[in-house]
């Protein structure tokens, strides 16, 4: 196996992360950031597990004004915990269905209660609250003078710029992509069950040094697949198949996000000429994807290609997306989105097109933004339709 | 491989969910569910994807008094959508920050506002919102008339009970668990780092049958590890280590979660003695796992045995709990929970103990309650520590 970066992150990261959101705050007027997300807990902490699975209990970690980050989380997290930078760590016995930290929590918050403070929360665009509802309305009742503003875009300006050793990590799951889809010409072939060929692929991308293969999506059909996001089904592949795989690995906790279309024995002349032109269309995004640009600039360099013989991208609703922690990320390729592409933004570029008769494919490369244009992570697709 | 499980489930079982959900709001005077997590999602329509671990986009499914589920969901899971026994499919294209599926919703709530109806959503325990909370806020802004009741303890009383074909599943992925599990003796060797022991796992894993390994912890350290939560270090495996792996594997979208322990090269006494008295709770576990007990008295019955030497579980919080399609449901066997244990429910039993300078033991079989008592789905760990 190839050399791999160095796993985790030296502890000046965390500080460096932390300093730089408590400038925002201070700009904002928040007194403090309480997170919950796995993503926001382990990108201030480290804290990193996949014991986030389980539903069961709630995990906060509250970033203050000035200092290191203070976590509130179940005893069963302590030992862990304690080896990331974080001291001043707080647990409770949970579950605990009538006090799941609910109290930790008050007595942290209480003085800026009294205060009236304001402080910041996760509300918007692409979050959830992790942790009950009810509960969450709980606290808020018994910290009646706290404000809470939504502090979304504040840990999306952060997240969405990757430090050089999350790019380390990235380019290293990417890289594992690529050899493993480099292997599917020797894992599929007419006659094997989809189903069969999804855990081949997984076999191989850890046999690759994936530490995980935990998204695997795709689909196969004569002439081409009708859709995106389905498990595989036991359907053997067949001669005419448009296959396509599209895998999100982990190494270290960061994703690779891309997929690869193969045809089957032959290739139809609509599926050949929808790969060209989504070819061509990843080559204009990789051109337009410099900093300066906005997304929707991005957006629309994509889009030109495809209306070669799509109009309608409405079905995936975007053409690519960042990447990092999670499998998507803010900022989106979209006609909506503004946000203008900066030096160190990991991204891909997802052109889709819907052909034919209800058919769809979709290419995807992953890249990093570098001050003088795109770089890819992802060894670039075949510039033809590859037949297995 | 042997013979596995029909995929997916008939629609039959989906509208008998259906109707028993609706028996239950008419008792509480409830117009409908709004259900937005991708267990309450698929468990009534049959939605399966692993696109879930996108965070960008959130999925909507309205359960009302009479009739068929509704989706209200992103377009590019239409198609999906469309395989099951759900009619109403209304969707919009997503993402969409300024409107993702508010006004969807809005429409379909509003005349349930203008009647002062009462609906249920999932706020309490072991639950969390997916969606944004500033959208999930406004959404309720624009439904003035409308009564949010918490509709867990409804969900769960229906989920914690598993149909034949629920218990078919968990029967093929625990029995794909414990295939892998008696081949970690030739997978496992003294030197062999843990995060390859671990790839190496999750390679057999799917070798045996498996969908994916999305959940794998794990420890190893000189008599005895520490933490059950971590994910694996470099440090190679070492004459003494005391070793244990625990794993959520899927099948068709269901769990198992068990681990096994295991010595290398040789054992200590108190290892020896800590797996023993682990062994003879899981015994006692097993008996006390049946219909009409509670969890409480199943708690207790392991817990006399556990205090041999260690009354201290606090730690991990509950010795067991609920599995389907979440790698940990309701119920915890723990002192707080008095849910009465009923036949079809399918449970882990977990006892641990704390044990020497900080070390820590857990066992874990995963069981079905049927009338007669608790039938194993995994196969029994052995019942002195394996030396390998």
């Amino acid at each position: 196996m190839p050399d791999q970066p160095i796993r985790g992150f030296p502890d000046e990261e965390f500080a460096d992360r932390t300093r730089r959101a408590q400038a925002l705050m201070a700009k904002q007027r928040l007194a403090g950031l309480l997170l919950m997300t796995e993503p926001e807990v382990r990108y201030f902490s480290g804290f990193h597990t996949l014991f986030w699975q389980s539903p069961t209990r709630p995990w906060f970690l509250f970033v203050p004004a000035t200092g290191k980050p203070i976590a509130i989380i179940p005893e069963i997290g302590a030992e862990l915990m304690r080896t990331t930078w974080v001291t001043d760590i707080r647990c409770w016995s949970a579950p605990s269905p009538k006090d799941d930290g609910i109290s930790l929590l008050t007595e942290l918050l209480n003085p800026l209660s009294r205060e009236g403070a304001r402080i910041g929360v996760m509300k918007g665009h692409e979050t959830a609250l992790r942790m009950p509802l009810g509960e969450y309305e709980r606290l808020m009742t018994g910290l009646p003078g706290l404000e809470i503003a939504d502090a979304t875009s504040l840990v999306r300006s952060l997240r969405i710029v990757k430090s050089e050793s999350e790019i380390e990590k990235l380019a290293h799951i990417c890289a594992i992509g690529s050899r493993s889809f480099d292997q599917v010409p020797n894992l599929a072939h007419e006659g094997l069950p989809l189903e069969d060929l999804f855990r081949a692929f997984r076999r191989e991308a850890l046999a690759q040094g994936a530490d995980d293969v935990p998204y695997l999506v795709g689909g196969a059909d004569q002439g081409g697949y009708h859709d995106v996001i389905s498990p595989p089904t036991p359907r053997p592949l067949q001669s005419g198949d448009i296959l396509m795989l599209d895998t999100g690995a982990t190494w270290d906790g960061y994703f690779c996000d891309f997929d690869r279309n193969f045809a089957i024995g032959r290739v139809d002349d609509a599926s050949r000429r929808a790969y060209d032109v989504l070819w061509r269309a990843t080559e204009a995004g990789l051109a337009a994807a410099r900093p300066g640009n906005t997304c929707r600039e991005l957006f629309n360099a994509m889009q030109v290609v495809i209306s070669e013989i799509d109009e309608q991208t409405g079905d995936v609703g975007r053409l690519g997306h960042g990447l990092g922690m999670q499998l998507t990320e803010w900022p989106s390729h979209a006609e909506f989105d503004d946000t203008i592409i900066e030096e160190n933004m990991v991204l891909t570029l997802e052109p889709s097109l819907g052909y034919g008769d209800g058919r769809l494919m979709v290419h995807e490369e992953n890249i990093v933004v570098r001050a003088d244009g795109a770089k890819l992570l992802t060894k670039r697709a075949a510039d033809e339709l590859p037949v297995i």
